[in-house]
């Protein structure tokens, strides 16, 4: 299970300020907060605005990196960004994010080739949004397909299988847990990451529903998370769900974080 | 998703003793405290201690019903207790637990086809005890072939997949996900049920599993849940879990629950 720190997305109001304002103690201390918190990578997202988003991301990445030490999620959706910002990561970094989005492909898929990088894979682009979770499924083997052509291994491709509120649609979740199991039944050696608090949006105690969905993703074959890691009873639910799920021998790890009051 | 309150068993020393002294008041506020917590049936057992169990559980059952009006699981490792008891309930029982013990099915099966009410099946007995899902769902397609020769419908069936200890088995909670999704494949109609406890035994912060736990089950597919509902973190994770899995229309209750600051 690999656990994502979200939390430095321009799309928060103080983080985008501090970009703005090259506020790199407020930075590093939000990157350092959540590598402690037991992040294993942490995203970065500089957001899109007025100003040059890959200079911005490039700033971020950089204050990041004298902070701590894992490696990032170079968070995008300009692809020409992704690609100037590469190099100045010290650690191989996943790329986020490939779509099926004719422009999107035509740039990232020759850069994937030539370098070494982890991707995150959105099905997204190509004219329709999926609505189903055959229709992300056949979206998921179109994007393993092209990146397999790619030469990228399955097992350093990321699918996000986008998660949407279950205030607009009840069934956003179950559509979520049917499509992890279309895709890894599909391809076992494929990672499906999921952004969890999208679940929520809309509803009161939303770190309750994001905490009970992880388990819940876990269970039908997600292996990646991007979470808010701060939230102590949010990383309590991935300690256990570890626990459950068999990836900590002999309940070590669990019983490492009750001796250090994590749980 | 139907949840079953465990509170009212003669394992739990205080509740032994409240037998044991005819104790009304004891058992009758456990049994008020958990169908206000959210319990739609309550579990109901009186120990097989050196006592006669079909008078105590008789007294328990009548004890119980005085004091709410939710059905009753009549949990007891005697068939004919289960036998004796049956006509005590007001409402249409659950008799827990039909095995593959010999004496258990000559005793219940015929018991089944005459009487009306709903079963819970557990995957033990006949002389080998199951050590992969794979075991466990060839001893519940018996259950199922049985119980359906006997009249029961499957919608009426619960099968108990035994849920053992992490701390024994690091793969004890995945070998009863497998189990869920192998039975439910097979049988999408027949119910399966989990005693959402045992698998923390041992274990310290023995509730956060639980609640963890939950969430993970239902996902696979299990729809009842035996569980202390007295744990307002616990009741809040089902609440949760039935919004995320479509089982709440426009999250309607998980609204109501925020409202009545239960979550």
């Amino acid at each position: 299970m690999l656990i994502i720190g979200e939390s430095i997305n321009a799309s928060i109001k103080p983080v985008a300020e501090a970009i703005n304002q090259r506020d790199g103690k407020f930075v590093a201390d939000l990157a350092r907060r959540q590598v402690e918190a037991g992040a294993d990578m942490l995203d970065v997202n500089a957001g899109a605005g007025m100003r040059d988003e890959a200079h911005d991301l490039i700033w971020l990445v950089q204050t990041v990196q004298s902070a701590i030490e894992i490696p990032l999620v170079l968070d995008s959706s300009n692809p020409e960004a992704l690609v100037k910002v590469y190099p100045e990561c010290k650690q191989r970094p996943m790329l986020s994010s490939l779509t099926l989005e004719p422009h999107c492909l035509e740039v990232l898929l020759p850069f994937i080739k030539e370098h070494d990088c982890q991707v995150l894979g959105m099905c997204l682009g190509g004219g329709t949004m999926p609505k189903t979770a055959e229709d992300v499924f056949a979206m998921a083997k179109v994007l393993l397909r092209k990146t397999g052509e790619a030469g990228l291994k399955p097992e350093d491709f990321y699918i996000d299988v986008a998660v949407m509120a279950i205030a607009a649609n009840t069934k956003a979740a179950l559509k979520v847990l049917d499509s992890i199991r279309l895709i890894k039944a599909y391809e076992p050696k494929v990672n499906t990451v999921c952004a969890v608090s999208n679940v929520s949006f809309g509803l009161p105690r939303r770190k309750l529903l994001n905490r009970t969905f992880i388990p819940m993703l876990a269970g039908a074959g997600a292996n990646a998370f991007i979470i808010d890691v701060r939230d102590k009873d949010t990383i309590a639910a991935v300690i256990a769900t570890k626990a459950l799920l068999g990836y900590d021998d002999f309940c070590m790890n669990y019983m490492r974080a009750y001796r250090q009051e994590k749980i």
